[in-house]
């Protein structure tokens, strides 16, 4: 493949991302709320680019944009590159349009070269992925094959109060086809789909890496009412071994999974371990007393399903044996859970054919990207280096950095091992 | 000693105690408020006892009452036995009345048995012992001695609003002395303090014994506003070499501190350690956010200055290495101290010879019994068992064993070895 069809036009680049930051600024940040007037406006700006590359065009009932270039043979399975135009509340500019406009870079190269790609080529801008606004995930991307819970229309939006379903309504789509279950896209017809998504946290940014392909996305498996019952006591009265210390005992339990954590490190695994909230009862506690409650949260991160699984059964049985060494009852309730999405191994090898100094990493965040790996279609995801992490205004990426990366997604398309 | 003379009349003991709750119980608990009407009739009750009984009654401007058993020698140092009459809101009947009411069972015995001790024998009935009303511990202790900050008189009831002040004067009493910092009582002029309380902590229960002799009042060393602070962050994304994580941080140090505290057990140090509140910020946490902060208590008690002074060190230096560790930053902000109350070496090994079933253990609550040891008086406590802690309307005395302390304390007083 020669450097040219490589080159990506970060003129059109930059102007879309100005373009996205002016039209959805509000204040500091940015704001493209999931069905609401901010992810509008970025459609319309991406729409607009498209019509300017003369991509063909089509929005589904539920609000997706596929802007096709078509391949030589017009039935065979297509390429999807995509990502979602959505924000977090005072969000950043990076955040999901980045791979909207890596994917028309992409084709744009690719008609650029006169490269007419064996199968049609569609960039997939995809609705509300952000739980943000409704408390729902992957809107777009889980509607589209019939796997949204129905339920989700009626949630309402933390601001508005205004239902999902509603605001489907109010866009002009059509909540119908989410109600009925119904898939929008045969799987089948997909050949691959491929996701550029700036990274979420630091690790590119300290290794000194413009990109990174991703080896997965992990799944969770998270406690998230835990508590322990201990008894309150005065701190001064009540000896060590006459205490039901609740704050003692989950500090116990927090350090025992430490431990396991790094072990688990050690050896290799895939893991991150959080408790991200963690409090005695402000009505009942005090500077002076044994704390006679906690509640807290178990956050299990990993590409596999059994190392979730032993940890939380790690959790459990901790959770039995400290309790009882420390005369507290732990409660850590039920697991919510969301599968780890693994990427295909033929195009992750490729991708990181297509990198100068080739890096793999898991993704600990969710992309839509996990929805169409597990509907068993090939996937593959590429990180561009970010600083100050996502979900922010600080949001920092380097169009070089964004070159470095839709480059390897071009590389990819002329050179598709699939 | 004969042991009639030991006898405790547990008719009036019983009938006392009973007043005493029918008067002041509201609702479940007891309430005889700190200066207010339900202190105030406590003193009613306990004064018609002491005019019963004949004693010499005196009450000193702050309202502090001393009931007088007249000695041999009207001019030798008086031996004190005191306790206060007021409870916490929603208290038990036992925190404070019964070392008053032990007190005049000891005169009404020696009395009964035709006994003139070598000096007077006075039952000091002490004003608002409990920091619960105001906010100001010991105020009728510490203001005999000029010991206050008259800036208590300005401290308001948590209820009413109504400033100390403004109570004593509503009670009759005249603030004026606090105000001066003036001495009511002559240290020297007391040949030693001796005080009954009931265990507030579950020892005795556990061990079967029906009283103890204190060894000393624990001091507390107190960090009431460490806070530690990290870096917020997305529990999936970023991984454990690139997190701040505040709430394993202090997990780490809270850990630490509890092993060093099994050390100082181990080694026969006394020391009680307790984080009784620790909290992440609710409005920034989330279940999948790494914690940028925590909020915690560090409450270290000890009969020994230096034991809290080498572990208040200890924590300051963990916290540092582990706060390098974690990549955050531990301010462990400044400690509240009171110092440690130690009771007299002989006035102890006598009352544990008073014993059947000697035992001797630390308080690790407060009692006025630390003002008088600060004094230099020679100071004694003696605890009586009692279920479920105190503080609380299911503090349980058996009378038998008020009977077995406040035996111990007539036989002390009739061979006392000061």
């Amino acid at each position: 493949m020669s450097r040219s069809i490589r080159a990506v036009d970060l003129g059109l680049a930059g102007a879309l991302f100005d373009a996205l930051a002016q039209a959805t600024r509000r204040g500091r940040g940015i704001e493209r709320d999931s069905y609401g007037p901010g992810e509008q406006a970025g459609y319309d700006i991406i729409r607009a680019a498209a019509e300017r590359l003369a991509l063909e065009i089509a929005t589904d009932p539920i609000g997706n944009m596929t802007m096709t270039l078509p391949g030589r043979d017009r039935s065979a399975p297509r390429i999807l590159i995509g990502s979602h135009l959505d924000s977090v509340p005072q969000g950043g500019n990076f955040d999901g349009a980045a791979g909207i406009i890596a994917g028309l870079c992409a084709v744009g190269a690719l008609q650029a070269s006169r490269v007419v790609p064996a199968c049609d080529i569609a960039v997939m801008a995809i609705r509300g992925e952000e739980s943000a606004w409704y408390d729902v995930s992957y809107i777009g991307s889980a509607g589209v094959f019939g796997l949204l819970d129905p339920a989700a229309l009626d949630v309402r939006r933390f601001d508005t109060g205004q239902t999902l379903g509603e605001a489907m309504v109010g866009q002009g789509f059509d909540p119908d086809p989410i109600r009925a279950r119904r898939r929008l896209i045969d799987p089948a017809s997909i050949r691959a789909y491929l996701e550029l998504h700036i990274e979420q946290g630091p690790t590119l940014v300290r290794r000194g890496l413009p990109a990174a392909v991703v080896t997965g996305i992990r799944g969770c498996q998270r406690f998230r009412s835990a508590h322990c019952i201990g008894a309150y006591a005065h701190s001064g009265a009540v000896e060590r071994p006459d205490r039901q210390d609740a704050v003692a005992a989950t500090v116990a339990l927090l350090h025992h999974m430490e431990q396991i954590w790094l072990e688990e490190e050690a050896s290799g695994g895939d893991l991150v371990f959080t408790c991200g909230e963690f409090s005695t009862d402000p009505a009942m506690h005090g500077p002076s007393k044994v704390a006679g409650e906690t509640r807290f949260v178990i956050d299990l991160r990993s590409l596999s399903t059994g190392t979730m699984d032993r940890m939380a059964k790690e959790a459990r049985d901790a959770a039995r044996r400290i309790g009882e060494r420390y005369r507290v009852t732990f409660d850590l309730g039920a697991t919510s859970y969301s599968a780890p999405g693994l990427m295909d191994a033929r195009l992750r090898a490729a991708l990181m054919r297509q990198l100068d100094r080739p890096f793999e990493m898991a993704s600990g965040a969710g992309h839509d990207a996990v929805v169409f790996a597990e509907m068993g279609i090939p996937t593959a995801m590429i990180f561009v280096r970010n600083e100050n992490g996502s979900h922010n205004p600080d949001e920092a990426m380097d169009l070089a950095d964004f070159a470095v990366a839709t480059e390897a997604l071009i590389g990819l398309l002329t050179d598709f091992p699939l």
